[in-house]
């Protein structure tokens, strides 16, 4: 049996990556630089040059290795086909089958890092003991991840799980970043944070420790947690748009849990609270207990998600 | 290997039954009366009497049965444990094995009606050649069943596909079935047609074929295509209650097409206008050309859907 496999997360200016033993251990972790210029034709020479010369210094021969798990920041369809990959400046890449040549025929296994961390999270992080999760990410936008049955819900185009982008409000005029108006992202997201404390503070009489233009989505929260009342109007808002659509999310998937992570999620059990409580009066009844928990894995959920894909008997 | 399975749809008020044959051809089909008295103990007997019946009538032996599939009315989990099914007046039921053991040991595999509906079409019907669809039944109520690479998504408590009550209207007073106000279903489904239709006549000064009270959804679905204007204002709120629910659907699952079914797609090719004219604008570019369909086998669905169930290999 392999002893080892590696969990690779890709993101768009340094590529982290894990040795891990069969158990899901990590032995080791470290980082390299993404080149993403020239089409990203170094991408993943790059990252096969790394895992050949950590294999070589832990004298790691390749019939122990099961595999290598690989996240990037885009959709992957379930034979390993990135269509487009924007950040890494990929167009069409065979991910599973050219890492694979790369690396000397040891198997290779891709998914979107969204998806990925999911199962990261399920295996070692937040949702530890559920079998059907929701992951959802508030950092810079609103990502997710769904596992059904401990398997990724991939989509029939690598979309499954891109929750940020449900439409949650008629009569916004801001675009966003994929072209629509009214999608989660805009609210729930650290900037969506922001951005609807900013509009809230344009048109407030009331004191508040909130400051225009300079606050971040760490204040608003660190605020709520005073009681500041602006802040708590922010607060509701968030949870409000979030809650509503994690609802309709359960109508659909019906999980066991929703983990929440991601940036914002550093605020800690308070963001459950509002989150929760504009989920249950818009849920269907058979998903009113569903619970909720904290991602406990922050920047390496990728690299766990990604050797989970290569040690799916562990 | 095996020749034969049945397909076996449960009804409030009927059970209808199918023999198929290993290719997935209907050889016999038959109806027997749900009786739901006594907390509905005779529902599972009853079927295991038609099906020991029909073997002897056809000479069919117990090793030449692949399975017997069944759908029912309420929520199957994927160990087929049915918790509660209030339309057959059952409690608790160990549905597979139950019926297995009045079946002297024949196979049997339990879905909930929808979901195995959902199965059926895939297989046979307006989802023939899709691997990953979302079936919407727009009947009384409207349910959804998913089928994600193949398989059934039953959800943590078979409540997977409930999309019905997914919220889509805040001001909404009058409450749905569910306990809820706002859900998809109240606008939606055949019943919700006509209520959205009666409130624009209530305000309506433009002339219309529509008569308050006694029309029916087909009665509108008619008028539309006359060219109605009344008739037209209620078609566009049905298509914009559906289309952006649908395009939060995408959101989650990334489907390779949707399968409209169940009574009020009788209207045909112009209820996919109004609904993919009201999806496009909302819904993530990935899903954008996500294919719509009608259902085709009618009432048929759950029977080749519940054979199916125990036929994976065909």
């Amino acid at each position: 049996m392999a002893k080892y496999s590696f969990g690779i997360d890709v993101g768009g200016t340094t590529v982290k990556m894990g040795l891990f033993n069969a158990e899901g251990e990590v032995l080791d972790k470290w980082e390299i630089v993404t080149r993403t210029e020239n089409g990203g034709e170094n991408v993943l020479p790059d990252i096969a040059k790394a895992i050949l010369d950590k294999m070589e210094e832990k004298s790691i021969a390749k019939e122990d290795v099961a595999g290598v798990g690989i996240g990037v920041p885009g959709p992957v369809d379930s034979k390993g086909l990135v269509h487009k990959c924007a950040n890494l400046g990929w167009g069409f890449v065979k991910l599973n089958e050219e890492l694979g040549a790369l690396l000397g025929g040891i198997p290779v296994r891709g998914g979107n890092d969204a998806n990925v961390a999911a199962l990261g999270e399920m295996w070692k992080g937040g949702g530890q003991g559920f079998n059907s999760i929701v992951v959802v990410t508030l950092g810079t936008g609103v990502g997710g991840g769904i596992i059904v049955d401990g398997e990724i819900l991939t989509g029939a185009n690598g979309a499954g799980g891109e929750i940020g982008h449900i439409h949650v409000e008629d009569d916004e005029t801001e675009i966003c970043g994929c072209g629509n108006c009214g999608c989660l992202e805009q609210y729930s997201s650290a900037t969506g944070v922001v951005r609807v404390a900013n509009r809230i503070l344009a048109k407030n009489q009331k004191p508040t420790v909130l400051k225009a233009d300079t606050m971040t989505c760490k204040d608003v929260w660190d605020a709520v947690k005073e009681g500041d009342e602006v802040a708590i109007e922010v607060a509701e808002q968030f949870g409000l748009y979030l809650g509503k659509a994690l609802a309709s999310i359960a109508c659909v998937v019906n999980p066991e849990a929703f983990v929440i992570g991601g940036g914002v999620s550093k605020a800690g059990d308070i963001l459950l609270e509002y989150i929760k409580k504009n989920y249950t009066p818009y849920v269907f009844h058979a998903s009113r207990d569903v619970k909720f928990t904290l991602a406990t894995l922050g920047n390496d959920a990728g690299i766990y998600g990604a050797a989970k894909l290569v040690l799916s008997d562990v």
